[in-house]
């Protein structure tokens, strides 16, 4: 059992909000991330596989065919996005760092598979300071 | 002579887009960029100053009154913001790179010189592949 | 079960010595580490917790919360202080990384964990070359 | 039980290549990194080990020791090479990422724990988006 | 005038050796870089222009237009390459970084100034520890 | 001309701290950098050199040459030491990042021009968020 992580790239808006919380409420628990015009960020994503290694080629997955699937699955749904508006699988979410690492896991988990290896890991990386890990 | 670098950092949303443009004509320039719904980065800003030492305390300026002005005057106003909405020196004008850098200098110069040293360089960093230098 | 990690810093002066050891065992045994006049490091600390996510949030923990307890219990009694001298909660022990990483548990445990999650992993980063991981 | 990581770095040439397959099905399996001439990166490898802390000396292993094992077993026959052939515990084999992690791991195990600690991972990053991990 | 740098990565195998000297004589002036069987690096090119601010749109050059640029004379030709077998521009030269970065000035000045701006620097970043810097 | 840039590091424990000044206008004046037991670094060193490049090697300067320069002159003098009591050439003098870039400069300018090039710049980075030039 080998693992292996490729890591991708988006840059999008979000906010924390609530529509059924008043705005005091929104601000006293998100804080600034509450702002109603939006903030953004440049976020990487860290997915990493396991699997045994196929004897022809070393690989435990091929990472072109993988980063095919990310890029189909999260960079293009995700990169100059709002994660509020413009995402499908985030609709009527909040666009928490943590429910971000879980549908993103949602979105790839069968497209990884079916390249023959298992999904371990979906990492989301929002700032130099904070990260979320979700192993399914 | 000698130069002080302070990096900061802000989280923020943007778009590139002219109201007096098509969609089409929007879309064509700035690409994905003008994403109606905003997008954003994690920017990183690094304000560089230059010149004399201070012979009794070893500084060409203090750090924590450079970081002052910077909070002040560059963070506050653009951490969890619109660029093109909430921040005031940037109403009215393009949100690319460049101009920020330009309107942060502006914003900075004065209060920066006040400290007894003179600004050099603001360089605002949007992704680990694009950053814009302004010399003023 | 998702996991989230929180990334604090400070600089602080250190040696490995023991007292109870010659000069030269000292040196034998920890080199240029046992330099008697201290030498020091830019410490990283990730923080790792984990548990449920609250669904009104899409939290798993309130990272600003999070962040008072490592500032309080971490950052504000290590940052630009001596560990073998200053420290309360490293007094009279080896100021290794891996005994500051099973320190800072101990630390944050409790308060950790009064904000509804589990601590998971404390790693602490010496330089770019070296770090520790304590998993209770 | 507690886990200590160390980095080295190797710059090395190699490609992947199968001399039993065509040149056609080469390109086709492993595109750009078939070509015949080599390419290389600069190479990184973390060593994780874990074990119980020595009380006299506050650490799981003594890093100059782990570092000159990971001199000697790792870097040296791997810096400035070509990893298809000029490093013997790689002759015959396919040098991917996923085959060099666990080679380096056979390579180090005995030494390592010689030491008096065991083997955790070996994490070999091959660029800033692509890194295997090998757990034994 | 304003400054605005682009980063672009390519991972290349390359040898300093000159074959007019004795094995004993490259490898007493280039070391370890005189590797026979080659060895090989990470690259970052860092490539700054500088020029006046398009009022339309706020930019000094089209990012997207400058990277086409970039990937047609930099990346491509040397990317997954040997540089002294594979890169036409670079045949018969010594494949020192300080070389790369003039032929890579030579090979990018007329297209970058065909977009409306002033090639300013190439910087190629062979290793975390050595850079080298061009100005024409 | 061209410029090219060597990254050193090292370790050391510092205070900025005025014997003829109280403890209450040193605390004023340099905050918790005066914390009497010491704080400490990862300093990290840049030193950039420029000249024509030598036509047989394609070098500005033999790396392994300025490297030994750097540390025998600056490495060894201040890694792992108190940069304010065990470092000869800073004896006497505010240990500012300041003054500590411009000494290193006057330590290394005639080992450096020996090699056949010329000193430009002597960068020293205190933190990720912090950093001095000097250029002579």
């Amino acid at each position: 059992m080998i693992y292996l992580t490729r890591r991708e790239r988006f840059n999008a808006a979000h906010k924390l909000y609530r529509d059924d919380w008043s705005v005091e409420k929104n601000e006293a628990v998100f804080g600034k991330c509450a702002n109603a015009n939006w903030h953004g960020h440049n976020y990487e994503v860290f997915v990493t596989v396991k699997g045994e290694i196929n004897e022809a080629t070393g690989f435990v997955v091929d990472l072109k065919e993988l980063s095919i699937v990310l890029k189909n699955k999260v960079v293009d749904p995700l990169d100059h996005r709002n994660i509020n508006l413009d995402v499908p699988f985030m609709k009527g979410k909040m666009a928490s760092t943590e429910i971000l690492a879980i549908e993103i896991w949602k979105e790839i988990q069968k497209e990884v598979e079916a390249l023959g290896c298992q999904l371990h890991c979906v990492k989301v990386q929002e700032t130099e300071n904070n990260s979320v890990e979700y192993y399914g």
